[in-house]
């Protein structure tokens, strides 16, 4: 039961907080990293996780690793508000892949969302790293 | 453009604050109150908003106040959890009327999932209290 199991050290998150894997950072300090979704549902789409705290999702995440990922978020989505000018902005945390979790590392999504543009499915096509350094350049501008 | 607008002190999760409305309350202190959402999406839909902080968004928000409304948010999902035995848990927080956001006081959704079960629209048929009382005695009884 995916709500329960225990946690995976070699996921692609781990492995891109380890330097293992690339990813197209926005921001990070000792705790928390904000990085582009490389299957982002809209132009400026996010993750927001833990560095430190190895937790599934929500349920086993420790409160100040929680408090942090949660006030990166915040600063992810007002830079990204500021640099794209969306008209809305959708923060989701999924938890079991019942709920739509795909990655079993717990990560806030900061989602962009502009009137009478609909999301890509969650999971879609990836999007190349040249591409999405676009937008990140945009976004870290306004950090 | 609703990403900015001014705090309406009129608006319904205030009035349930001060009492005027009434809710089905799974827990509250003097800086939180979870309740059950009144057009759930599934069975055991909470919502999960500051006491305090007059914030129409996660933009606005004090850290102070959302550190403590994802911790609530973080415990109405393991009673939850302990109490209906989901697959999974969405937690979702609405920016903008473009991203689905209808009352613009901030608030976290957390909706227990279970496989094969679609969710209800957003917004879709109200429940009556005492039918969301049975749920609400369950999820309290896991606190």
């Amino acid at each position: 039961m995916s709500l329960t199991k225990s946690y995976d050290p070699d996921n692609i998150f781990a492995k891109i907080i380890s330097g293992e894997f690339s990813s197209v950072k926005i921001f990070e300090d000792d705790h928390v990293l904000a990085f582009m979704d490389v299957f982002p549902q809209s132009e400026g789409h996010m993750l927001v996780i833990s560095k430190t705290a190895t937790a599934v999702n929500l349920l086993d995440m420790p409160e100040d690793a929680l408090q942090k990922v949660i006030l990166a978020s915040q600063l992810a989505a007002r830079a990204a508000v500021a640099a794209l000018s969306p008209d809305g902005v959708r923060v989701v945390q999924f938890n079991g892949s019942a709920a739509g979790q795909s990655v079993f590392h717990l990560h806030f999504h900061v989602i962009p969302m502009w009137e009478g543009r609909a999301l890509s499915p969650h999971g879609g096509n990836p999007v190349e790293a040249d591409e999405l350094e676009k937008t990140a350049q945009k976004i870290r501008e306004q950090l």
